[in-house]
């Protein structure tokens, strides 16, 4: 990776209005930047225009510290919200668990394989179960005891690790406890949750157990961005599998583990290559 | 179809026992019948033992008509709640519209082309404008007023037409009145209806825009036993299709115009074949 | 539907370039054209690259039958490959069939209810089976003896009454012959066939018949532009559905013709809009 | 884990018969045993009977060191070829690897949370790579030298490791080499393998890169009791994921991962649970 293959990501949203398009394009084209992806999306019912554009570093007129100030005066006449990246920014994900070793181990074995291109600096527990996993991965396993009195406490040590970490974003893989409004209100769009169900079906908790007690024929799981709502954030994205009478909760429990994993780790990927851009309470995802 | 290969088929239910099989098995093998499908099923948390069981008439030594009382001391013995049909027995089905008609299409051209093998003598509507589809069919179609105060009037016809025309079973294929507690009492598990939702996830009204709000990334259908309690009845098949933020309320509702008729043509042949138990609020289906 | 919301479409794919974006997207803003739609890709180990724009007819300031004229400088510069399209063009469509109505019945019962935005002024077929479908839907069925002998002769007659009725574009819906190699090249990515396997398995004849010998657990449906090569065309759309041991051949044909159904009507939905790009032997499908 | 609820399972097949089910179900409740599970099958198309019965061997009369002998004399009457198992035997598996890691850390983490009952005393490989894998876990890892001229000595070497370890049956995670037609014959239907596309559909070598070039939409991968020929063995288990134009090779191959581990884990389990019955090239897989 000699970085001459760097990217920089423009993700925008903004009223819809003539001439975006190609104010966008001759910003880049003007600067010498060859664009290798664009997606766009029109809104057309409350006409709010979404953008993902990304282009070449390489030979472009702006150096990358200047980029967002370049930007910035035709953002402001278009009246556009924006987030500016560079692919070889390297996001710092921490890691919440509880009991359930499935997800956490499948994200670390992804991540190894260059899957997923992130750092993860940092496991965070309300249970010492999983510390192993953490030696193997050579990655610090922090443990806390969040019951009802301590949470509080717990919450802001969590965060002052979150801090000295540098963590900017979260993934909860099966981690069994709420956080509170005050905990996610700090990481707006920065904490990935795995539901296992087809939110907005059964949620909140044991949703294996009430999925077998209604006698549906599919069931799935939800990732998504972590809310001050219970199971009520934006959702990213969602898979199902077929069942049938023949399924026990615990065969519920153990097809569901398979697309708990793969839901959130399509997740965590779509989130580190800045994919994903949020609105209302719904996602765009340029895959 | 020379009628040499009719069968007779036992669905039963009862409490686990040993030598159920055993039981049933040698009822079958002493009267010279031939097995050529059984399946069953326990559930071994309320230890509630479920078998369907087919044999050749052919041979068979008891003439199908002294086949249930032959049958029923073994099943007095074991508590057995049974049903016996016969292959060649046609059950007689009513369809239900309002204005869509890609579901009752979907129905007649599978029922002409012999994959639904039942007799459709009756389409009931509370709309004239699927009128033409009986005139193509062949199939008398009876319109009802069915609004508000005329509601129970018009059950009451209804039900004396269904009486007439000796109606065994109905699928409500997108008919858009809900049917009163007392009509559906009177057909338990006989009225198949197909709702455009993954449920339990947005059972009511306008499924397709609830969706569309919650920003969901796959969207459903479900085929149920109808029940007194609004789309809560035991759900015999469901299905998905993937969305994106790229669709909106229009495309979901094209999309699922698929789901539905695939979904509930699945259903009212498992019905029409005989294969499914209904127990509790569920199904048990021997696909 | 009174015009107003009428667009152009630009589908073209040329050599990588930069400033190719800016380019498109400067020729329609400058002209006061408000995009709805823009997608591209890129191909990047050829380096080609495909864009699909739409945009407002209302107010654009080039009247829509100078548009391409006023475009081809641009093309012609960055060695564009072109087609200009209007959402109020209405493809004329023949569709051929042999015995099978499912897939005909449901693409007529498309474009019916306005999924499918084409006319369909011609019915083609090589047996008088399907003719009471044409007299249901007032389409004129013209049947053909396509037998060996007399194969070219037909297809002669064939082309005429295509020219004759100027059809655009053709559906094989389930048309059991193979067309001819002079046949097929006056219509190049112009005639789609739905084949009843997961292509490449299963090419030729009787797949379903070959799919059950060789045991799989998944049968599938492949939508393809028809080539001089049978069964070797880009491929348009493909969808699978789960066997099992207890499926007969029967029952991969009833399963099987779910997936024709539905994989066919996408396929020409994806062409009738606009959608499809072919390059080499696969397709860019703007989704 | 006090033994109380083992089972005793029956896998069975022979030439169609009536009193088959009787016999067997009388063998069983005759001898006080209680049936927990049971599922049939006739090929109708042959008139071969299939079945696999499981029951409680709690209260059973006939000891189970003493069972086969008992049962002989039906299976002789009836020519039933079948294997009689405890679910309490525990199934000795060796995997084998090459330098791909995703599919022996799915299993083995399956294997210790007890979702595959097995155990796996050995890992051959024909590389070192994946050394550390065994470290990890606690397995002996065996490295050996497979290339063209040593492929015969080493095929010797493993299966004197195999005999040493009494190895019942082995699980080819993505290992690449091909076994020799000797060694595969002494494992008959003990060789589970991946492939790694929709079978038949790109059987042999590089089968993403060939289904890239075909331009398929959805690729699959393939579970398979291994033969002497190549990819040919009776399938198992398939599944599937759609791809776009936008998917590169590589990312053919990073979706195509999370297909290959599911599906084999899926097929493993089926084996060791002793729910696939083979004949000709095809399983039934009772489920």
């Amino acid at each position: 990776m000699d970085g001459s293959r760097n990217t920089a990501i423009l993700l925008l949203s903004c009223p819809d209005r003539k001439g975006l398009v190609a104010g966008v394009a001759n910003f880049i084209f003007q600067n010498n930047g060859n664009i290798i992806h664009a997606d766009q999306h029109t809104d057309m019912e409350r006409l709010i225009f979404f953008q993902r554009v990304e282009w070449e570093l390489r030979g472009f007129r702006i150096p990358r510290e200047e980029i967002a100030d370049a930007f910035r005066p035709l953002a402001e006449s278009f009246d556009i919200t924006w987030d500016l990246r560079f692919s070889d920014d390297v996001c710092r994900t921490a890691i919440f668990v509880s009991k359930a070793e499935h997800c956490i181990y499948d994200l670390l074995l992804r991540q190894r394989i260059g899957e997923l291109k992130t750092t993860i600096p940092l496991i965070v527990s309300n249970h010492a179960d999983l510390r192993p996993i953490g030696d193997i991965f050579g990655i610090p396993f922090q443990c806390y005891d969040v019951n009802g009195s301590t949470q509080a406490v717990a919450e802001h040590q969590i965060l002052e690790r979150l801090e000295k970490d540098s963590i900017d974003c979260m993934v909860l893989a099966r981690y069994m406890r709420i956080l509170s409004r005050e905990f996610v209100s700090k990481y707006p769009n920065k904490i990935i949750n795995i539901h296992h169900s087809f939110l907005p079906a059964f949620a909140g908790s044991r949703p294996y157990h009430r999925a077998y007690d209604r006698g549906v024929k599919i069931i799935g799981a939800t990732a998504h961005y972590v809310t001050a709502e219970l199971d009520e954030g934006p959702i990213i994205q969602q898979d199902v599998v077929r069942v049938s009478h023949r399924d026990s909760v615990e065969d519920l429990i153990v097809k569901g583990r398979d697309l708990e994993k793969v839901v959130l780790a399509r997740a965590v990927k779509l989130h580190l290559s800045n994919r994903i851009l949020v609105y209302g309470n719904k996602t765009v995802v340029f895959d």
